[in-house]
This record gives C-alpha cells, structure tokens and sequence, in this order.
C-alpha cells in the first residue's frame, strides 16, 4: 500500500487515511514512515459560522490553486459541508470540477469520537495529505465553540468567514473567532452590511495588540460568483511569506513537535501501563486491599507508579 | 485542622473541602488521611432539568432526614441552586432551618474546571463529608448533558425529578435520564398532567430489562408543601436496603475505588514524568533531533517512553 501511495495512488492515499483514522496502533507505523515526506504542504484553515458559505469559498478556492497549478487536498471536518455528502446533492452537482480532477482530494472526517479525538485525527489526516505531496491542503471546520481552536493549532493559516447578515449569534462567536483568524474574509459582500462588518472587524483587529507583526487582513468575497477569491489566495500567499520570513513557521513547527511528541507520550503510558499484565495482577489485588481496609486509593496508585516507573 | 475536623468542627471540614477543590497535591494526604472515616454515608444524587423543583425538593428531603435523626450533608454541583447561592436571595430565607441547623452542612460546588473535573472534585468534597460523619449526602446536580452521569457515579441512588410540565425539551432528555434513575420522583404533582407522566416513566421502566432485581418506583411529590417526601425518603431507604442485600453495594464499592485507583495512576503519571527533569532535557533534545530530520515524534515518544518506564 505504500509503495502505490509513494506512485500518487489516490485509493492508497484513501485507505491509509482510514487506517489513520480508525487503527491507532498501525497508525503509528504507517505516519513514522511517512514522517520524511511531511512539511512542505501550506495547510489553511476556513472556520466560521453555520451558513457563512465556507464549502463554496473551499470550493472556489480549490479551483484558484489548481488555476495556479497547485494540487489541493480537502479535509471538511463540518458534518454539515457537501464536501462531507451532508448538504444537498445540488452542492456536490455544483462542484463537478473539483470532484473528478486528479489534482484535488477530498476526504471527509468522520464525527464520531469527541472534539478533542475529532481534531487530533484531523491532523494525522492532513499529515497524510501532506506526504501524498498536495502543495496545499484546506481544512474547512464549523467555527462553533472549541473545534476552531483545535483546528488554528493544525492550520498554517486560519481563515475566519463571516457574512453581513450574521447578527447577533455571531457577535457572542466573534470574541473567539478573533483570536484565531490570520486573516478575516467578509463573504456574500454584496449584501447590505458588508462594509459596516469590515470596518467592526478592522477595528478588533487593530484593539489586538501583535506581537509578530502581522495585522490580519480583511477580505470581501461573494464566493458564489469567485469575487474576490484571487485576492484572499494572495493575502494568503503573503501571510505565508510572512510566517517564513519571521521565524514563525519555525517557531510553530518546534511548537506542534513538541505538543505532538507529548500527547504521543501520554497515550502509550496510558496504554502501555495497562497492558502489562503484572500491573493488572498488581491493581486487582491492590483493589481488594483497599475494600480489606489495609490500605487506600491513593497508596495504591503510588504503588503502582513506584511500580511501573523507572528511577530518573 | 484534622484534630479540629475529628473533633466535629464545620469550619475545619469547611477548609478541607477548599482544600481538596484547589490543591490537588496536598488534597492527596488529607483524603488518605481521611480514608479509614469514609464509606458510610447513604450518597443520594438529585438530577432533573432546571425548573423540575430540585432545590426544594433537596430542602425537604434534608428536613425529614433530620425529622428521623440522621445529619444530613448537601452539595449543589448545580449554579442556578438556591445552595449554591445563585438563585434569589427569597429561596434561601425560605429554608433557613436547613442554613441553621448544625445537623447540617451545605456546599456548593465552584464551576470552573469542566465538566469532567467539576464531576471528579465533587466526589472527593462528598468523601470528606462521608469521613465527617454525615450519614445522608445529598448531592443536586443539575440534569443535563454529561454531568448527570458523572453524578451517577457518585451517588448510591441517583433521584430523576421531572415536572408534568416539561415538555419537549425533556423528551430528548429522557433517554439519558432514564438510564440512570434509581428512583423517579414527579415533582408538583398538583398540576395537569402529572398521572400521564407517571404512566410514560411506568411504561419506560418496565420495557427497560434490569439484571438486579431492582424495579425503579415513581414517587409523586409536591416539594413545596412536603407532600410525597415522606415517601420518597422511604423508597430511597428500601433501595438502600436493595443495594446491600443483594451484594450491588459491594460490587459498586470494588467497581468505584478500581476506577479511581485507575485515575490516579494516570494522573500521576503525567505529572511525575514531565516534572523530571532528565525527561524535559530529553524532550528538549528529541524535539530538536526531530526538526533536524533525525527522528521522528513517534520514535520520539517510543525514546521517553523507554526512559520512563520501568522493565516489567
């Protein structure tokens, strides 16, 4: 399977990520291997709220890449997203173009497991999109409570779509959302709103005090018609110049390895310690001392640990 | 302070509790310390969705455990409780014999932390006040999303209050609840309605197979007159009854100190190893072995883990 991975074969690309997604401990080989192909994708971001048009701005995005001669990878987390086959049959018959070019993939992760499972996965995901070789890769998420935030940790570039008509739902979002947008995209902008919405969120932006030296741009699109979508890939360009040109993709890189190598660590503790058959031998009978009144929970969980750790 | 607490005083078991909410490290020696004192107390949790009346109905309950003799201990895990001080001042002055009353000790519980670890500290201010000598733990939680089976867990006999009035909103809530009540109470039983809730919850309860022998009674109570506590007071006694004899107790008290042998183990663990230092210097080290393209986080956390843990 990784031989036909390595030769561009969309189907192993596919079923790797399903190993990925479902069979941790096969996993582990599989990303370990890939590890030296991993790096050079630029991975974006698109969140916001329900409604706000991020699977049509994907969409119109996919295809700015490809007219630049980029291949893009997919990954729609929203459940809700037709890229995921949850929205009408219409919006996939909409997108025809994207859906059979060779240089696009799109792959939908499945809900199941939990926000925080939901966005490590998608990581692993996009790692695989990455050694299969995509220039870039658009993770499209629905921006409602912790899942953007998961997601700005696995993004490059996080895009925040909001549209004039919004209201006041949004207003609670925003304060979130702020914080995570690289750069603002005001869509359906040919509605009454859309001025007055850039300038409140210029006006967040620049109460934001930075310290990178990047002042997040704000976009007007209408995606429907592809308005404006040339403009957001070029800020989204210079953002990556940006990121490459301060130290800060390097930064963030030493950053996520470090996070990545500590939530690995935790898991197989976790796993390791309760495989081991002495320890399960140790905790059964360390249980019925604790129900004999000879001793307590939290002797015994020391003594376990004085059992399974090693002296430093 | 544990002289003091031994010796009955509300202000040391006060202090206690703030400690095991806020100092986990020192929470560990006083609830060991505690241990030997724990494991008598009737823990009763009260769940049901908001306005289902539980904080009278909390009131009440407490008020005929003392009629029969028994010290009474309440926590309100729910914000919106009177106990907790969240409600209107008014609902406090109406039960000012339980405020006063030195057979009994309220509690609320802060809601910071999650959901997960609300649920958690919670158990451990119920073990300091089973080791104080309550013999009643009344615990109000309120009913929805994850908390109420959390609570679940924590409590002998879990009480789901609901109101003929609920509506909709608590169909969907139903199965949840359903699973978990040991007892149904149908609170203001007054109103319209009340004899069809009984009939659906009756009807739910018997489609539902039991493997204990344990059929849940539905009570109907009026919380706000006192009528029907009574009786509900003496259903929860005949569960009580039900849990020894047929040896659930037992299993339950094996069950619960395995799993929080299990949670502190884990919990330890993660703090132990990353406070060593020789394993922050290795990460430190590896993270950099990674960016340079000589490893990879998975064999990364491979190294850690063969640092850490001892041979078995």
């Amino acid at each position: 399977m990784l031989s036909e991975f390595r030769g561009g074969s969309k189907r192993a690309c596919s079923r790797l990520m399903s190993v990925v997604e479902n069979e941790p401990d096969a996993a582990t080989a599989i990303l370990d291997e890939l590890y030296p192909l991993m790096g050079r994708a630029f991975r974006i971001g698109i969140t916001g709220p329900p409604g706000a048009g991020k699977s049509t701005l994907v969409e119109k995005l996919g295809r700015e890449c490809r007219n630049r001669g980029r291949t893009v990878g997919i990954v729609a987390v929203d459940p809700t997203s037709p890229f995921s086959g949850g929205a009408l049959l219409g919006d996939r018959v909409r997108m025809p173009s994207l859906f059979t070019d060779p240089g696009v993939f799109i792959r939908s992760m499945a809900t199941r497991g939990g926000v925080g499972g939901l966005a490590a996965r998608t990581k692993e995901v996009c790692d695989v999109l990455d050694a299969f070789g995509r220039d870039c890769i658009i993770i499209e998420t629905v921006g409602v409570g912790q899942v953007e935030l998961d997601i700005a940790g696995a993004a490059h570039s996080t895009v925040v779509v909001l549209v004039p008509e919004s209201g006041d739902g949004i207003q609670t979002m925003k304060a979130g959302l702020m914080e995570i947008g690289d750069l603002f995209c005001v869509n359906k902008s040919d509605r009454d709103g859309a001025d007055r919405l850039v300038m409140e969120i210029e006006t967040m932006v620049e109460m934001k005090a930075r310290t990178n030296g990047w002042v997040p741009p704000v976009v007007k699109t209408v995606a429907t018609t592809g308005l404006g979508v040339s403009a957001l890939l070029d800020r989204l360009d210079a953002h990556k110049t940006h990121l490459e040109a301060s130290g800060a993709m390097i930064e963030r890189k030493r950053e996520s390895t470090r996070s990545e190598i500590v939530e690995l660590t935790e898991e197989w503790l976790r796993r390791d310690v309760w495989r081991r058959p002495d320890v399960t031998d140790r905790l059964a009978d360390l249980v019925q001392q604790v129900l004999d009144g000879d001793t307590t929970p939290y002797r015994a969980a020391e003594a376990i640990l004085k059992d399974v750790l090693a002296a430093s």
